[in-house]
């Protein structure tokens, strides 16, 4: 499992006052960002370096409890599946011991020049795998 | 059926130069938004004048098909259920005749002060069985 | 002037329930987006097709009054200077008769491949001539 | 001085490929929510709690240096000037050696409810003190 810990933002609210909903996935994707800069060249490496992506083709979410400006959470980042050319991957956001959202992902890798799936490179595949729940 | 049409913007998309995946859905909020403008008071007069919001509760989503910017594109909004305090609702993103994304939603009528689900009010839920699927 | 109508979206705003300053240049830099739009390929044409940006280089803003969620407003935007790389373009934000935003802007035409100025393309001289205060 | 440090993240890029240019006062309004994090109950006890903004009501800004997706960067904040019911902070981007973008901003005390300016409060006074130029 990989962790990251933050507080929301003062312009992460809505008019309600909440975390608006689309925050939760901006914020998984700064985990995921976050995840994969253990790579050589990090994140921006991959995309802007080896022209690849890992757009996402498939989200279900649960929205169990609401997040206010101020408050610590931490997104729980688990790898369920590694396959030939696509992860799926989920996100726990628990305050403290409260569960407020469920994300589950599937991302594709993608080359993006050609906007077509492409294999996983061995170093995509070794960092999902170490973190594969199970494991 | 509810449209709401309009371009990717300059600062919509992400590094892979796509539509960033949480976009989709701030913009399928700006259709719902855009789709209760028909009540007195708009979906303003809800938030703030009422102290009802809608928050999201669940979200499933497929995204099929890149957009870039520039790119014109219509949301479909339907309305396929009309609880006594929930909504279901889908989103479609069109491009031309491609199929971009679909978004289907749940949201909870909310009482905003006690953060506790509350009847639909009337004009949100004529408003709903008036664009609903199949009427 | 070129007008620009909408507004305050509901994730717009901050947790003080204003909207969040750099959203009012965000918004800025949507009627420009849409200023240009006049071009022959609008304004992605310009950055996808022709690789040429208008990035700012300089930015004097005041904040007179705030705007809420919901609240209409248009902007107001003025071809101040055209000179031969670069414009000065200024906007106002308009509640009605209240004065809510005044921003000053300076934009650099620059080719996005080498990051360097380039000279200013016929069309795009034209359209901001067109509309330059004054004329 | 107060530094703030991170890296530019996937989404914070425009279609040109450089962190748009609101990004960096969002960024800013990031290192000014952390300086203020010193405050008993941080930046949202102060708002949520207590009822006090810091809206920005001026703004000058010169952006020298782009800044791409995966940059590293870090933001040197200096309490410029402290007033009986105002601040003036100053930005300045740097990635390592080169500065990228210089902000000068003033923000007032202020009332939420009331939307009218207050005076400073103490802690808020003692932590700017503390940290202002020359001092």
């Amino acid at each position: 499992m990989y962790r990251y810990e933050r507080s929301v933002r003062f312009q992460e609210v809505d008019a309600a006052g909440l975390l608006f909903f689309p925050n939760f996935l901006v914020i998984c994707h700064e985990a995921m960002e976050d995840f994969f800069g253990a790579l050589v060249g990090g994140y921006a490496g991959l995309i802007r370096g080896r022209g690849l992506g890992l757009p996402c083709v498939a989200l279900e979410t649960q929205f169990i409890a609401p997040l206010r400006h101020g408050d610590a959470f931490e997104v729980q980042l688990e790898v369920e599946h590694v396959g030939k050319r696509s992860l799926q991957l989920s996100y726990r956001f628990m305050r403290g011991e409260q569960l407020c959202a469920e994300v589950r992902e599937t991302v594709v890798v993608t080359d993006l020049e050609a906007l077509k799936s492409a294999d996983m490179p061995n170093d995509v595949r070794e960092l999902c795998q170490h973190h594969q729940v199970g494991t």
